[in-house]
């Protein structure tokens, strides 16, 4: 049954101290030079079956400008899966499987997303995530913790004014002294 | 070797979204009712095990006086390991193993604590365990993080304003959906 059940998964990268940014937006504290020997390493097959059950993304304009940025010099990272941005603004596209959205994300979740997607991956933006929470339009939640506290940036859950709470699906501990939690988002 | 060296923990225990304490101070969200079936339990006898290798408590005053107030009705639940409050007020000594301290703390932890102990445990204090971790002197921090999303309180890390790189130890997740990370803190 619940290979067939709609997904939506909130996905972040963070500090021990629950900063996904630092103030001038540099990202090279995501390179942990740290070693744990009892965790676990994905190969490149684990994370090619990984990245095909997801069928459609969504993210924050910020996260999408980033991610256009990037493209660049490496490429579109998100291939030909469809990448929904959440925008009141106009942006750029590049010849990419985009598309703006800007109207109310329970009629997103609902009417956009369910009846055509099973596996929807929220890849970035920490407001829109937090109004997936509130509005208990979100169904998991992975945090990948990285070895580092970061003393000061952006907050990713940031006073989010509301209880929820949560079943531990999975904790898995990498090579590289990344830790990766796995909730459900109970409703 | 590592045995016989100084060791002073930092222990923490926090929501998903980094928070120690609710704004009520109310306790409840920490009886998680989640149930993780990969977990591992602890025995009574890895608890008793564990606690007897603590030799010595290091906690703010408003940790103590929430164990002096807890004690009233459950007992002292440090035993008759020393306990070192880190205080200016003058506050009430109820026939245990208490001694305040107000001094500077490279002189607490290079003058009073690494002479007499081997294995320290900070049990509580925000702001302590800020001040250590800036001052390089806690050797490793230990956090339980509880299966839910506060959404306010009492941030423990709350901006600690310095970077600082982590060396993951071990991450283990019990049957109660509570997963503890334990990390060294590089010096």
């Amino acid at each position: 049954m619940e290979n067939n059940a709609f997904k939506l998964t909130i996905h972040m990268v963070s500090s021990l101290d629950g900063f996904i940014a630092k103030n001038d937006n540099s990202i090279s504290w995501f390179e942990t030079v740290d070693s744990y020997e009892k965790g676990v390493t994905l190969t490149e097959q684990d994370m090619v079956e990984f990245l095909k059950s997801i069928d459609c993304y969504v993210m924050g304009s910020h996260t999408y400008e980033h991610a256009l940025k990037l493209s660049k010099s490496y490429g579109w990272v998100y291939g030909d899966v469809p990448v929904i941005v959440l925008t009141h603004r106009n942006l750029p596209v590049d010849g990419q499987n985009v598309e703006f959205y800007s109207g109310d994300l329970n009629n997103l979740v609902n009417e956009r997303l369910k009846p055509n997607y099973r596996n929807v991956w929220m890849a970035g933006g920490a407001i829109l995530a937090k109004d997936l929470i509130r509005l208990k339009l979100a169904d998991e939640i992975r945090v990948s913790i990285i070895p580092i506290i970061l003393g000061e940036g952006k907050l990713f859950f940031d006073h989010i004014g509301q209880e929820q709470t949560l079943h531990l699906k999975d904790a898995t501990a990498y090579k590289n002294g990344i830790v990766e939690l796995h909730y459900e988002i109970k409703k």
